[in-house]
């Protein structure tokens, strides 16, 4: 698939360290990107931002603009912003794929743990929200911190959903980022693992300093 | 830890492929194993079939008998026979180091998919029901096809628990596995995610006709 088939990707909830750093990836792959804020100010800083990085193809918007203007859009949003993010862009992302990237994990005395909202994931959430779009789940497991730097990542993306084809697309971006190998791994309804999985990570992270990847063993070599 | 240290190993439903396979990476290891079956009879066929390929370190029993014999227990029940199996056994593990190796697991036509009962994961199950032992969770992702193959395993096993000595313990044990990591990830409340993700794992396998493993990234070397 090459880059200039992929279109346009905006990030709702795009001015977080997430969004940024993706953005920056994709950008730096040669894809448009637009930073959704619900803030026009904020979306305009990060998009700055990211321009002084890599030389201009990022726009700053209202996640509703952004999510009209996009041909994929990546749900960026905390979890607690979630569902009322995406209520009001059910006809906005009408027939347009969409990539819940988003986490569901609290965090207390204890350390991190899954939120397991009433749909079970909130990719499971975001599909039932926006009923008439196209919805998978990605990024879960990359860090933000990672993605910033300049180097490459050792880490597969998980890639869930019940369409094949906006898998192969979502993984086929994944791919952009240096490093990365995109895998499907199951329906929509396999994302809560993933998200939750984000919680043992953080553990992992926290005992030894680090942000760990993911990767699967044993597959065949492209 | 010293391998005489672990004491003797003891599978709850033990004459499966799981328990077999990993059985017999133990007693090859030096370990003692015990086999535990609800039949004598398959305990000993499944027991005398080991042996037959690591030298006589294995024997057969009751699962009752196996849980009073034991050090270390490991759950290798089906997940429809968990409750029933650990029911009765609350006495005979007091005090005990259990390893709960179980994946809530479904399968219809759509692939496979994560059960999810009254305590959230199979591993949070057995620490109420033997409220008197310590019960940790591991061994989830490791295919027992490759275990009983006579090679390194590319694997990491992630290790969930809130007794830190305990997940320690585990992950001695997971790396009696050649080309095994023990990792701790997470207290028993992030088990959960852990064992879901068996249902992507398997969506990978069915889509590659492999058994993949999982590794983190990014840690220190040992």
């Amino acid at each position: 698939m090459r880059v200039s088939e992929l279109g346009t990707v905006a990030f709702l909830g795009g001015t977080g360290a997430f969004g940024t750093s993706l953005g920056w990836r994709f950008a730096k792959a040669g894809v448009p990107v637009i930073l959704g804020s619900r803030s026009q100010e904020r979306a305009d800083a990060a998009a700055d931002a990211v321009n002084a990085k890599s030389g201009g193809r990022v726009t700053g918007m209202l996640n509703a603009e952004a999510a009209a203007a996009a041909d994929i859009t990546v749900i960026a949003v905390p979890w607690s912003a979630h569902a009322e993010v995406l209520k009001p862009l059910h006809d906005a992302l009408r027939g347009k794929l969409v990539v819940d990237a988003v986490n569901p994990i609290g965090f207390d005395h204890r350390g991190a743990y899954p939120l397991h909202g009433w749909e079970g994931s909130a990719a499971q959430q975001a599909a039932a929200l926006l009923s008439e779009s196209t919805v998978t789940s990605a990024f879960h497991t990359v860090a933000a911190d990672l993605l910033a730097q300049d180097g490459p990542l050792d880490s597969d993306v998980l890639v869930m959903g019940d369409d094949e084809s906006a898998v192969a697309t979502v993984c086929a971006l994944a791919e952009l980022v240096d490093g990365v190998r995109g895998v499907p791994a199951g329906q929509l309804r396999n994302s809560q693992a993933v998200e939750a999985l984000v919680a043992n990570i953080i553990a992992v992270n926290r005992a030894h300093g680090i942000h760990a990847g993911l990767r699967l063993t044993g597959l065949p070599e492209n």
